[in-house]
């Protein structure tokens, strides 16, 4: 089964110039042996650092993709295409064969050298992750975009694994607050799953069983 | 709907007395201003020192049981008995009301407290967690234990969910290899969900998701 996937506004970005000269950002990246405006921007470590930053409600919570990618990327059957859409616009093409380290730790200094030197592994033949310089709309005249939003018309998660190729699931991969309203128009078609509000990896966790359901449980 | 769950032989430890002088655990120890001995047992960090450990491959993953308490904790409507049987063959009491952090740095730091002092928070009226002095004996006269493996009897996934609450469903919390043959012995039933091997939280992610969708997708 084949399922298009595109991560948006992800909460991941390197500490911004603002606040590269916080104490706290400071004292981790020492910690790390690091400039500072080399290491993720993370709410757990910047809380007060980024406390008067632009959007700061959907920034620093680079955890989230990680448990995106875990779901996403370790499903032995479900493959697509695979994109994150960052808070800050980049955008970043996922090679479906990558296994994301398990170890939050791991994952973060992976991200920081992605977001430095815009690939990762710097060098080798296969390429996991790069950071292209297309636009979210670029990507979305190559699909049909849809939206899984709490405001959406609710469906079936089954329903999702019915698209063909041609479509893009766009799930947000931000903590708080709803999607910008440039990729709200951007969006063909907007649908809920839950009656509950869900977290990233809980819906990505209903989307994948549903479509495994669909094929007798692989 | 109703589903009590024992994590088995959770990778879940602090630094073994045999390895508490070694120079990865007692750097890593410094960097947080621990004490060795109050810091969790980590292959990502301890790979080294834990190399001559005995049953070293189903240790230090703390990151399997984070993961797998956010599935359990976080899903709006199941809701059942939650105990964690370690490694080391503790047994620990889960709050069905705990929120444990997304952050895998909180979440270690909760852990270190729990395993030194036996319960978190250390002091409140609520507690979350607790290492009981019950063994999984005892808490297997109280239940019927279904266990999760891949040489179980392949079901599916929504066959979990219609059991009553005198089952206990166990999922291994550990890396690789199988079950004890003590814990092999103890179960009533022995089932699998799928054809290829699961990590504990895509076999949680399954479960939890099939029991949602007899459930109409909350």
């Amino acid at each position: 089964m084949h399922l298009n996937i595109i991560l948006l506004e992800a909460s991941l970005e390197l500490v911004p110039k603002e606040i590269v000269n916080h104490p706290a950002v400071i004292k981790n990246a020492k910690r790390r042996n690091k400039k500072p405006e080399d290491t993720l921007l993370d709410i757990s470590l910047h809380y007060h650092a980024m406390k008067y930053l632009e959007n700061s409600h959907k920034r620093g919570r680079p955890d989230i993709l990680h448990q995106a990618l875990l779901v996403i990327l370790t499903d032995p059957v479900i493959k697509g295409d695979i994109f994150i859409h960052t808070i800050q616009s980049k955008i970043i093409k996922v090679n479906p064969n990558m296994r994301p380290p398990k170890n939050y730790l791991r994952f973060i200094g992976l991200m920081e050298q992605l977001l430095k030197y815009g690939k990762i592994p710097i060098n080798g033949d296969e390429t996991l992750m790069e950071v292209t310089n297309l636009t979210l709309d670029n990507i979305v005249n190559r699909y049909d975009l849809i939206l899984l939003s709490e405001k959406g018309e609710k469906i079936n998660p089954e329903e999702i694994c019915k698209l063909d190729e041609k479509w893009l699931l766009g799930i947000g991969a931000f903590p708080h607050g709803d999607f910008s309203d440039k990729i709200l128009n951007l969006a063909k078609k907007i649908y809920s799953i839950s009656g509950f509000p869900l977290e990233t990896q809980q819906v990505l966790c209903r989307i994948f069983s549903a479509c495994n359901s669909i094929l007798g449980w692989p």
